[in-house]
């Protein structure tokens, strides 16, 4: 008997993974969660039935949503992340001596407590003194913050789901505010290759838009995301990704990294032309 | 009743994509070719059971096998084509009105044939004047070639298999004789993702930098291939594909393309850490 994972990634369109075993499944106040372990990928959590993290290619998603801003900012001290319950941003995070804080608002502790049983490679910094893991509703928690933060990342779920607030008009302003002068937002922005997500997120990123002087959009290739094509926004008061890269300073870090590198930083900016015209038009 | 069109990735991994009907099927002198209409995909093509081409996504490799070369050197004017029998390659060559001649040579005339049936919007060149399509073996076809190309693509299945051939020591050395001096050689280098196909592929990677003096590696996403994330080999006599790229002249020619951009271009041969790695390995 064979054990195969399929995530339905639209209506049309499927990736199944073997399995191992199943190690884990429960239903949290928000979510359904449940990991796997895979043969290609290792371990595997899904959220409601789609992949959030695997053993193999988490490398990808958190050297891009964490080091591409750090590179702009190398001087960044202050952080908040809002999801990101696995742990991969604050563990890339921590790898920067400098960096004094970071507030973590995870709104689902479950996700925290199975990566801390299931995925140590990933999780082992929640607990690093200079994180402040709090469980509650990013949303809600960005109301009203000032000038706190040289670095917000949006490390979320979906934009139709549990993650909906964290795509609107009203929590970006919150978030800008919540910035200092120098202050950069990192958001996971979907693949723009099936519609449902695509629309939402090019809709999104043209909300920031209207909010944040400099908006671009940066793309990595994840194998188990659907498409395998990845969006990534980058909001900034006043920092440009690439004119104000600093690739010298960020490389004396001495940070070993398996995707990012400051060539790739510049890459990652080019846009395939369509794409380039769904953020034009601000849809798909 | 659904029904489903799946490709196994690998021993662990698959894809499948919803279908509306299954149009033809065959077994040609070399392979098992399939038709099928999928809902996200359109027109979907299959060889021995695995992904050839989309109506959806042949964009993103036929911009990228062709006009990342003809941005190196805007003035190249006989061009040979290796496999490509769905015809998305010569159709986005004979879009350049001074590419005086393609020579087309593939193994086998059912891919071109279906495609001509089933595939309009990708076929419809191979029947161009400027393109002269031969049926034979690439491999036997390159031999004793000399001072013919200014480029030649090499639009190949996988290293496993029928294209096996294509993957070689003599193969590339046959191709550079058959180059003239500003000649380049462009193939297709699969995914770096999963073992099986990119140890092969680094490996033939290796052999091209015995023959070339500049080689590089550059990458697209595709998402109905494995992983998504595709590489490409860039094998030249004398132009580099970064510092002899021909931007302005490029664009200057107003072909409207959906992937390819000359600032792409520059993104594509910034590859992810772990790639360069297996690159200057040699292996994975």
């Amino acid at each position: 008997m064979e054990l195969w994972y399929t995530e339905e990634q639209t209506d049309n369109v499927r990736l199944s993974l073997k399995v191992k075993n199943h190690l884990f499944s429960d239903q949290s106040d928000f979510q359904k969660v449940d990991v796997f372990e895979t043969f290609e990928y290792g371990r595997l959590m899904t959220l409601d039935g789609l992949v959030m993290v695997t053993e193999k290619d988490e490398f990808i998603y958190h050297d891009m949503i964490v080091h591409t801003a750090m590179a702009v900012n190398p001087a960044i001290k202050n952080v908040l992340v809002i999801g990101g319950g696995d742990g991969g941003t604050v563990r890339e995070l921590m790898r920067y001596k400098h960096i004094e804080r970071a507030d973590m608002v995870e709104i689902d502790q479950m996700v925290c407590d199975v990566a801390r049983d299931y995925f140590p490679t990933i999780s082992g910094d929640l607990d690093n003194p200079r994180v402040n893991l709090s469980y509650e509703d990013g949303v809600a928690y960005m109301k009203g913050k000032e000038n706190m933060y040289d670095l917000i990342i949006i490390d979320s779920t979906d934009p139709v789901g549990p993650g909906e607030g964290l795509f609107t008009t009203e929590f970006y302003t919150d978030c800008f505010n919540a910035l200092t002068e120098n202050g950069i937002l990192v958001n996971q922005n979907e693949s723009p290759v099936y519609e449902q997500f695509a629309k939402e997120a090019i809709r999104a990123n043209a909300k920031l838009r209207k909010i944040f002087p400099i908006v671009e959009v940066y793309s990595a290739a994840i194998p188990t995301y659907p498409s395998g094509f990845w969006l990534f926004g980058f909001a900034s008061k006043k920092l440009h990704p690439i004119n104000d890269l600093q690739a010298d300073t960020w490389n004396s870090f001495g940070i070993k990294t398996k995707y990012y590198n400051t060539e790739l930083h510049k890459g990652a900016f080019a846009l395939p032309s369509y794409v380039k015209e769904y953020i034009a038009n601000g849809t798909v």
